[in-house]
């Protein structure tokens, strides 16, 4: 088993960090995405046509892209993934909002830090949309954590391995988890866990 | 079984067309999302925290949010969910993809001229930015559509009712499917299929 990822990408974090819990052996290959690797045409037509990592080779050789994807596809039969079918929908659907209504608002201001994006008035306007955003995502965990040790059921699932990247890696971009305590606990949990690794 | 929806919300859309492709009987409680139905203190309380449709009521009382999770929960036991564990995670691939890359660059475009939102120059800075995404992410689904019917394996999956609804609503947002002909074949494919409804 490979995984083509990238150093610094927090999708590829989750991947490693699940396999690092699960105790899994495999290969790393690491693009440099700035360098436009994931966008060379034999990765486009190999790997991923979307240009992105991370991307799980598996055994047979079968490309499967998208972190999501692979978190559930390494979960599937382990404690991680629950066979309940509405708690497994429960799961799909924490980390279906993590992609579309967390994601982008949490990693774009740390990516423009990371690539030292000169910050225009046209940035400024849109990092203060991508802020409002977050934050707002990060008041929605909050409340569902309320209560809560993990986002589904009383055990760690591949739910909380999604979800835990970008809130850990949002301050390199800015964000102020202040406001955020049970966001904080639960950060903290997850890092407690046996196994767990850091992004670096 | 009841669905939480708004009637042009495409998101809600994939939903009834699932349901409509298995012949299913549900209740429909539609939203005036623009009134803010979906953000009053009852609906983030017992609804989605996330205050967005759709949400699925299922029969014992459980709210399940995020479309990819309720098209996946219905779609579990039928021919719409492949049962092999690898071709299973490529429907989740091109789901999460659809949420993380297409989605909002297709219908950001739509949604504001839906809401007549003036264009100020900033707006219009914003709207390159999703035209350029939303080709980029319709070229990726062009380029993975040659030579197949379907987007996984040989006959309709829950990928296919994911990835159709915002390239089916896409000119509504001004985009143009001329250059696109394997996305215009296979939007006319799943047109084409018993059971079938529009948005409208």
């Amino acid at each position: 088993m490979r995984l083509h990822s990238a150093p610094m990408s927090g999708n590829s974090y989750k991947v490693r960090l699940l396999l690092a819990l699960l105790g899994k052996n495999y290969e790393l290959i690491d693009y440099d995405t700035k360098g436009g690797g994931t966008h060379a045409p034999e990765f486009l037509e190999n790997a991923n046509p979307d240009g992105k990592i991370p991307v799980l080779e598996v055994e047979d050789g079968t490309m499967l892209p998208e972190s999501g994807a692979i978190l559930l596809y390494l979960a599937e039969g382990t404690p991680y993934l629950p066979e309940d079918k509405l708690e497994k929908a429960q799961v799909l659907r924490w980390m279906f909002f993590e992609q579309y209504s967390l994601l982008l608002y949490l990693s774009r201001p740390r990516l423009w830090r990371m690539r030292e994006v000169e910050i225009t008035p046209q940035k400024q306007a849109e990092l203060e949309q991508y802020f409002e955003q977050g934050y707002r995502a990060l008041s929605v965990i909050e409340r569902h954590l309320s209560g809560r040790k993990f986002f589904v059921g009383e055990s760690l699932t591949v739910a909380d391995v999604a979800l835990y990247a970008y809130p850990y890696l949002s301050p390199e971009g800015g964000y102020d988890l202040e406001h955020f305590p049970k966001v904080r606990t639960w950060l903290d949990r997850i890092a407690a866990l046996p196994g767990y690794v850091p992004l670096r």
